[in-house]
């Protein structure tokens, strides 16, 4: 169908339209509040309605009014578009939009077009057994929940990035738009090319209220409204009122004309002439009552236009036969027989306003990611291999030889894998992707300044939030990232963390989504290494927060050095439906595998390291030095230097954990070691030295169940900090060689009592660490200068 | 001083305060570079450099200026007046500042007003032993350590709610302005009552740079910034410029201008004439270079006014002799010799520009709240105690009861406590609070809206990040408050409870930082009750984050029922300097403790409860069945009627915890029961069931180091929810009475091949539920009418 051709035409499209609207109203109702009787071609009785009565109306009659009119330019224009249902518990409105449209019951055949599908869609709504009741991953054509409100604009942006077709209709409810994420999504269109990538038009839906409060943004003026969005750098339209026929007809022109604007402005872009200033895209406010077109009062209290009509409008409907009534005449007040046929389908002229296949909302692959998800294609790791001929050499800073390998992940990747990052790609040494890519920078560009483009691929905001939210929007859509940020920032996005955590847990289960692309964290300028950072930037809990979700979702990695870091990211990139957690430091340090070495021990995920410890074959050690992290596993080498020095009779294991989950039992995490695995490693009665990069209480909540467990004894991040030496740190922390090689003396039964004068002379070392730091202000020149020896010991140079 | 007299005196104090502004700025580089020669009487030679050169230079000198440019204003006014520093990272500006008027010397006198002073000052910052970076708790005049950026605006706004005679200059840097909590900040306004509350001054001080970025507002144009303030509600007022004369006169009109303003709105809203519209507040836009008066270019690069001048513009002093002599003439810039006198000391007419005493802003009792914080005033909770004569009813809904007892806090403090939230107070069933009370609202009221007021002093934003961020402002200046919030969604500011936890672990050791009130969460709509949501609303992680902070500051309180609620919560706002988090539902529950009964309870932290049990007096129980939270309490009694049932001979024994710090030992946290009291409550050897609110390797964390550890079976939220019953909800996570009942059976050895039938029996119980709320959406009658046989067990009906 094409735009109608007169004014009348024009005019019957709308009325068509209203219709429209009012069968999708009827359906979200029925969901919210029946479980048969769906077409009430019987009075309403009380075992027609469910027994708990759950739901928000509220927000729904606008995203059904916005749905009908998104199907319209859509068909006019065919256009390629996706709904971003901020207000995430308007689901029965999305559920009917695509039960409307045949996107429903292609997914959920049993949810038929019929009389019958259709007291089956109201009544799995809230129900159990049934469906949740936000746009939740079993709604079709959602890729935002809603559940937690704020990330609707990140995600809009985040899908339309290197998707020139694309358009994002993004509505925004005005509570979402008091939150922060929110706030600072606006700022998206400073990202966005014209060019290169789709677009978003964000529909600020003022309905007014949000659980019982007004919102801020629905009493605002419009001339305050008007100010604010163009600050942002929109064109906002107004389309307000209550009264459908002329809503009808504003909404219709105003989209016309903001779809008109983005054509041009897209024209213009790609048209090949002069990069110019960021468009004024634009932006529709609508404002609309809430519960508009539910009942008016009820029990002589206001509820459409009110914070009232936010969840269920008229409560027990069972019970109460004044509700009762006043349930039915509301659902009779959109005519359900002028909607639906005999047979309970909506009618065919209603039917025909619905976009068709892949262009119906419920049904386009852009919101099922995984349809358009192309390989992401990798080089191989051993052309960025640190050769390490001597253990410990050369110095490297492994996040910049990662960076050359995401250099050339760009290369290969030029429409389909992006970077993100709060400022801090170059901070965390990876640089070396700009040699091929830049910064995304829409906004005037100084002759002196630096990497940046408006076609770069780096994408920098100061808003670990938007990071997020973008790279999900982006992976949600069949795309490839990874998000760079700060170790102890990272906090700032543990909610966004979990609810896509819960997004996958689901996904996974539902056979029509195809799998995404994990989302990869690279957390650096981590806990031990902040030197212009004090305190504050210190914080490696975020492991213990992601170790919380299902264990099939989560992994935790800890590469040492540059070679497993390779072997890790490039792992992680190459998975689908988790999400993976790299710790690496970005500071120069000591390399321990050659690549060969490197995959073997991170295929298993931990391991002994033969070379560094001095065990006798085929005996148990005295102790086991385990360690995971960059900085730990310098100390417990030097540690075991020590060890070795002092008392070259011990027999000391060395292993290094990489894979966190490898830890844990089988049962608990695919990734486990079998418990004989475990024992072998760890011994089931040695005393184990676990120098750990984060909180001492993750390890043993990952090992309680470990034979051997009662004989951890882990170092870690004990919350002390400040702005002072690496190495100070980890001697804050007792995570240090002299405190490691202590507590190993400590653990070991045939040295009690024969080890007091080492013991004492390991206090005096810390003691000397001290004094000189407080004076100089760098550490002890043994500790500097500290290099693992080579020549010592049971293994050797590798080979 | 008062204002000068002619434009030539106006003049004249320009010049003094440019040459204060100077000396600000010597300091700021000295403590970057220096540890020896600070008023460079001698060239500068490698050794009085600084081995590790750390700290950012770039915002500093905006800080600086702006300082100075406030001491002016806080003389001729005689301003209360704090300075809230976003950009943390200036911490050098800071101390400098403080250091030149006096109040750094007097809090710590080793750091004296003197050339031997300002070399330690110097040699201090960033080095060990010495200061962190930011403008951290050490920092004199700081309530905003700004490591993490974000939160200063709504740290301002906190600190002058009911403080009508505070101003709070709050510097926001635009690296800073990207991020989404402070986006939301700037909403503050809406919420500041001008008759009530003091006034907030933001000074947006855009020098254009983040870390290795332009930044968004840095780049924007004048016409956007004046479009995007005014839409927030401000009238913005531009400075901006690099030299420093025009400067100067600029920011000293501007500065008047605001404060005329300010003082006009306050006078016009506190003459009581009709209350107006929101005042248009003034916030001044300061655009100034990065690094300004700092080194232009250094090796050819740009410096001054770019990126580069972010942290350290010139490195390598010690080594490079070329950059020695760019710092040189860098420092002596500033004149050093025109500034401190032979001594050392700020020359008396520059310091005669600072204001004196607690007009200082590093002296000011505001930024020291403690100083200023009376006791809250509370009502005895046995005035609201729920009358318990059966145990199990009745049915009372805990959080209205605390509603209440809040009430009559706000009653007997009415300026000094407030109730923050997520427009949740109602739906969390805290109303009751209303009716003494309104949501503060300045906006525009409706005929028909309820419980809105511009002095109502319940905060109410849909952003959990202002909620959090206002009341550490409102705490941190001397008040009480709590901050209520669903569960689920309090992992939204995750980082900044993180923050507020390092400040307040930091401030404890600081004798000159007097204790100020507990920050205090109330979460409610928890994990196992969210009828209307679903699996997004579900997530009792929240725990395990703050359970990873140092253990004298946190305490986490899961009260099963109303009156332990009452003494949980009345305890928590009497503490100071801790982080409370107390877990309790809203929905209808049964009351299972007296008011005495709860008080003893509760001040141990957990305990037997022995009516609940039936284990004979001197023998120990076949098992133990404990559980912490409001739902696992409930079903654990109800599973132990089930054991008594089915195996009357069974010797049960009910444990409740309330403090869940209880669990741990006494070396780990100052509420540890020791391991005696815990081994007679847990036993040493039989199996303990634990039922317990969140995720379960919690209780194993907490409680790996006790005795019977290995026979903890924990049960709790294995991350599976939708939107379904609350029954369902525990049997989806196996912590209904049915799995909790067979847990026990599994666990207890003389049972084992003696219970089958039962088991079966209850698991035919399982499968009679699914199958009854999958066709009824309701649970089993049995299930919702079950209650607490008071005529049963051991125990009876309560005193």
């Amino acid at each position: 169908m094409t735009q109608p051709s007169s004014p009348s035409a024009a005019n019957e499209e709308l009325q068509l339209l209203d219709r429209y609207w009012r069968a999708a109203n009827y359906l979200s109702v029925g969901q919210i509040y029946l479980m048969d009787n769906p077409l009430l071609r019987e009075p309403l009785r009380p075992e027609h309605i469910k027994p708990r009565l759950l739901g928000h109306w509220g927000t729904t009659p606008g995203l059904n009014f916005i749905y009908a009119h998104l199907n319209r330019v859509i068909r006019h224009r065919s256009l390629d578009m996706i709904y971003i249902c901020g207000p995430g518990h308007g689901g029965p409105g999305m559920v009917a939009n695509t039960w409307l449209e045949g996107s429903y019951s292609e997914i959920y055949p049993h949810i038929s077009e019929d009389a019958a599908g259709m007291q089956k869609l109201f009544k799995q709504f809230s129900f159990p057994g049934g469906i949740p009741s936000h746009a939740a991953p079993e709604t079709p054509g959602s890729i935002n929940e809603g559940g937690e409100l704020g990330y609707s604009l990140s995600h809009a942006f985040g899908a339309v990035f290197d998707y020139p077709d694309l358009i994002a209709a993004c509505v925004i409810g005005d509570g979402e738009a008091e939150t922060g994420p929110l706030a600072s999504g606006w700022h998206g269109i400073k990202f966005l090319n014209a060019a290169r990538d789709g677009a978003v038009l964000p529909i600020l839906h003022l309905n007014g209220y949000k659980i019982a409060n007004p919102t801020l943004l629905g009493r605002a003026s419009d001339d305050d409204l008007q100010q604010l969005f163009s600050g942002y750098g929109y064109e906002p339209f107004f389309v307000s009122g209550n009264e459908p026929e002329k809503m009808h007809q504003q909404m219709a022109q105003t989209l016309d004309q903001a779809l008109d604007n983005i054509r041009r402005y897209q024209q213009q872009a790609r048209s090949g002439g002069e990069a110019q200033a960021i468009p004024r895209w634009p932006m529709i406010i609508l404002r609309s009552p809430k519960g508009w077109t539910g009942p008016q009062t009820v029990d002589g209290k206001k509820v459409e236009g009110f914070w009232r009509a936010h969840q269920v409008p008229v409560a027990s409907c069972r019970e109460n036969d004044e509700h009762r009534q006043i349930l039915e005449t509301w659902m009779r007040s959109y005519h359900p027989e002028d909607l639906f046929d005999e047979q309970g389908r909506l009618k065919p002229e209603l039917r025909a306003l619905a976009p068709e296949g892949d262009k119906r909302m419920g049904a386009t692959p852009y919101a099922n990611g995984g349809r358009l998800r192309r390989e992401l294609q990798t080089p191989a790791i051993s052309d960025y291999a640190v050769e390490v001929t001597t253990r410990g050499e050369p110095q490297v800073q492994s996040t910049e030889v990662l960076g050359s390998y995401l250099r050339d992940i760009f290369t290969r990747n030029q429409d389909n894998f992006r970077l993100f990052g709060p400022d801090e790609t170059a901070s965390n040494r990876l640089s070396n992707v700009f040699e091929v890519t830049n910064r995304t920078w829409q906004e005037p560009v100084e002759p002196y300044d630096e990497q940046l483009a408006p076609d770069g691929r780096v994408m920098e905001i100061l808003s670990e939030h938007q990071c997020q939210g973008w790279l999900e929007g982006y992976l949600l859509t069949g795309r490839h990232g990874l998000f760079n940020c700060y170790e102890a920032f990272i906090h700032i996005v543990d909610s966004m963390f979990n609810q896509h955590a819960k997004w996958l847990k689901v996904t996974r289960k539902l056979p029509w989504r195809e799998p995404v692309s994990s989302l990869n964290y690279l957390l650096s300028s981590h806990v031990w290494r902040q030197d212009h950072n004090g305190y504050s930037h210190q914080d490696p809990g975020f492991m213990d927060h992601v170790a919380n979700k299902k264990a099939d979702i989560v992994r935790i990695y800890l590469p040492p050095d540059a070679n497993t870091l390779l072997w890790v990211a490039d792992h992680c990139l190459k998975t689908w439906d988790r999400i993976n957690v790299i710790v690496a430091g970005k500071q120069p340090e000591p390399q321990w595998l050659t690549m060969e070495e490197a995959v073997k021990h991170c295929e298993v995920g931990l391991g002994v390291w033969p070379w560094a410890g001095n065990e006798q074959q085929g005996k148990e050690p005295d102790v086991v030095m385990a360690c995971a992290g960059d900085v730990p596993t310098m100390e417990t080498l030097a540690a075991v230097d020590l060890l070795r020095h002092y008392l070259p009779d011990l027999s000391v294991r060395v292993v290094n954990v990489v894979d966190l989950m490898a830890l844990q039992t089988q049962e608990q995490h695919p990734h486990g070691l079998s418990q004989e695995a475990f024992d072998a490693i760890f011994t089931k009665d040695k005393p184990v030295i676990f120098a750990f990069h984060g909180y001492p209480s993750l390890i043993h909540r990952l090992t309680y169940l470990r034979n051997n467990h009662r004989n951890f004894h882990v170092r870690g991040f004990m919350e002390e900090g400040t702005t002072t030496t690496p190495f100070d740190m980890t001697v804050m922390n007792e995570l240090d060689r002299f405190h490691l090689a202590q507590a190993a003396i400590l653990r070991v039964d045939k040295l009690q009592g024969q080890a007091d004068e080492i013991l004492d002379e390991l206090q005096e070392k810390i003691a000397a660490h001290h004094r000189y730091v407080r004076e100089y202000g760098e550490d002890l020149p043994e500790v500097r200068g500290w290099k693992w020896p080579s020549q010592q010991g049971g293994g050797d140079a590798p080979e």
